[in-house]
């Protein structure tokens, strides 16, 4: 038991007290964990749209003053009351949406959709109190997710904290609460490409990357890039990306591109980019008999997908995915242990690393799109 | 070798002159097979809605005179050169989708789709010559869809034929040559429900009721027939449905009224109606996390399948298929042994039985929509 259970710890975290603001590192005071929650200990944070996105707070409803934060790794500090799944000293990435267990959802072998832990991106406050466990003060903060990582210490749903091999470094597998577990699932569980088989990944940001990575894996031979900014086309080569179309070269929709230089279409094709138009090329993308076209992007409240029905009688399969199927607490164990095993490629994600005091960087570098994934130490 | 092979034969043939106009009993020519072809002698074929469809000639490029008819069941007469597949005596169901086992398709495991012999409704005459087999005086008479099993004897190519178990009646089936297939097909192979699901069926009809029957076959617990037309209930009892929706009944959309009846959402949707909105109803209905929609229906040319990506995103998977994706040479063998061990039903499909004579009666009950299938018995 470590001395600090049961007490309100005091510590360093990044608080955006408003929308688009850069972020102020404050003394904060972190309560202990309630029934069902576990108190961690920060080690290693990383950015993620996702983040900047409510934190510009442009499309939603502004949650303010909140602490952000959802891609890490820890270690347990203290658990309450209930929680027999996890001890003080567990190695832990918590992860934005959850996995309670019990309900239908997390009972189905398909599903990760919990429906108590799914991601709630307007909630603020634990499920146990409807309260925050942050404060400055008396004043509360708002929690983001039920992770904001962005603290030296934090407290989590236990159904959000996903154990992991001790032995795993934590400041490279901290990026597998997110958007690289989402590409690489995206491909690995729901695109599933034979060995020998083509795939056309749209959007080569850290999700495409990571798509791309799993086409690798599965052995796939041709792994075809598209993006709109052929300026990713070289990074993109580290992961196993062998072909590259930019549909801004083409005068032709980009999926006729794509059946051409195939002979009729792609095996399979997976959608990292929030774009609908890249949604309906994926899909009338790949060949008819076989091909599956999944999609990963957050598209735009109005968007609608359309596409002429005959497509999906010629035996296309259309899929979606979240967090790349895979069950937070079930699951992420096994991708970290793929890391161990040198089969998945963590590393070439990495293009930055940064101290806590200095975290504005990381927002700086995403929005100028030059970093694909930016380590934040913190006891740095 | 029967006394006829290498002759022309002289026999009985339903003859569509015109469009829209009773067929006429005629005697026609029936050429010997060419290289890769066989010679049938019919003995029982059904009508499927397909015949009437090219037989009224609304949507299309008519092509007459024709002989019409693509769910049978006969024996091999003769075969051409080449042809080891099979030989005379064999008992056979002819298929208006062929499988040649040299292409892309045939040789992928999941796709029925062959390159050479997908089903063509625009070709009239034979591949090897471009020719017709049958004439009368010397006048072409066309084919359809590589099948015209409303004729005593037909041509077909040895790609278009399924050898069956001798022992299958083949009054019975017969039906499995198309529209039974493709609905039993959709569910049992595509859907595939699992044990104690619920399924709901959009379109009761033919091939409708057959999805059903896949359904009831795969265990489903609760099956939800959803027709506007509510005399459709009561006969799709025998077929396992045990619930209904009439979507005009209600004030909401069908796939809100299907979700509130099953907390949420279907495990599975099969769309048997050609209706667009049904497809979309069908796709919106299934249940995220795990939900499976499967769409058979032949649409309208400029129908455009429309919904919100975040339905997809969601975790819903939608696939069509065609001809259940059944591969018609290797796979039908093993349905018409569903039938022979009484897992399968097929006598509850057959609701009308009638002598060739008679072929223009089976139209009739079609259209006025009182039949499954009326068998029409060619040596009667
Ligand atoms: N489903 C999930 O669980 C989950 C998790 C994390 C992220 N995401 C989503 O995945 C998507 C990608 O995330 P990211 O962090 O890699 O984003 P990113 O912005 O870094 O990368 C997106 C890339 O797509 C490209 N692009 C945009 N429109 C395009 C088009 N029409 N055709 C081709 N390329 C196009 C952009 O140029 C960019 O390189 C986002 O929509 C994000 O919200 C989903
Ligand atoms: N994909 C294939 O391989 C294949 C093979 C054969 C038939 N089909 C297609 O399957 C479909 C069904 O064939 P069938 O012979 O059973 O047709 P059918 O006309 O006998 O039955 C269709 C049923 O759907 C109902 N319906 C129509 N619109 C509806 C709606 N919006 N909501 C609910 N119910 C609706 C009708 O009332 C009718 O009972 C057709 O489109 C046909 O072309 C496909
Ligand atoms: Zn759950
Ligand atoms: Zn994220
Ligand atoms: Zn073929
Ligand atoms: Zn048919």
């Amino acid at each position: 038991m470590s001395s600090t259970a049961g007490q309100v710890i005091r510590c360093k975290a990044a608080v955006a007290w408003e929308a688009g603001k850069p972020l102020v590192i404050e003394e904060v005071e972190v309560a202990p964990p309630q029934a069902n929650e576990v108190r961690l200990k920060i080690l290693f944070t990383s950015l993620c749209h996702t983040d900047v996105y409510f934190w510009e707070a442009k499309g939603q409803t502004p949650l303010f003053p909140r602490i952000f934060g959802h891609e890490a790794g820890g270690i347990v500090e203290s658990v309450g009351e209930g929680v027999t799944d996890l001890e003080p000293g567990d190695h832990v990435l918590p992860v934005f949406t959850g996995e309670c267990k019990e309900c239908r959802h997390c009972k189905s072998e398909e599903s990760n959709m919990c429906d108590l832990l799914r991601i709630n991106t307007d909630r603020g406050v634990m499920l146990n109190d409807g309260k925050t466990r942050f404060s400055i003060n008396g004043q509360p903060i708002y929690h983001f997710v039920g992770t904001s990582t962005f603290s030296e210490y934090t407290v989590c749903h236990v159904g959000s904290v996903s154990k992991i091999n001790p032995a795993a470094p934590l400041d490279k597998v901290c990026v597998l609460s997110c958007g690289i577990s989402t590409g690489l699932g995206a491909t690995l569980n729901v695109a599933k490409p034979p060995k020998g088989s083509s795939v056309a990944v749209f959007g080569l940001g850290a999700v495409g990357l990571a798509a791309a990575e799993g086409a690798r894996i599965a052995g796939a031979s041709r792994i075809i890039g598209v993006d709109l900014n052929s300026s990713r086309f070289e990074e993109a080569k580290k992961f196993g990306v062998n072909e590259f179309v930019n549909p801004k070269d083409h005068n032709k929709p980009v999926q006729e591109v794509i059946a051409e230089m195939t002979d009729g279409g792609v095996d399979r094709a997976v959608e990292c980019t929030g774009s609908i138009q890249a949604m309906i090329s994926a899909f009338e993308c790949v060949h008819d008999g076989w091909g599956v076209a999944v999609l990963v992007g957050v598209p735009n409240k109005d968007d609608a997908f359309k596409t002429h029905p005959v497509n999906l009688l010629n035996e296309r399969t259309l899929k979606g995915t979240f967090f790349g199927n895979y069950k937070p607490r079930t699951d992420l164990p096994s991708v970290v242990e793929k890391y161990m095993s040198k089969e998945l490629e963590l590393e070439k994600f990495i293009t930055h690393s940064i101290s806590f005091s200095e975290i504005n960087k990381a927002f700086d570098y995403m929005l100028k799109g030059e970093s694909i994934r930016c380590i934040i130490r913190m006891d740095a």
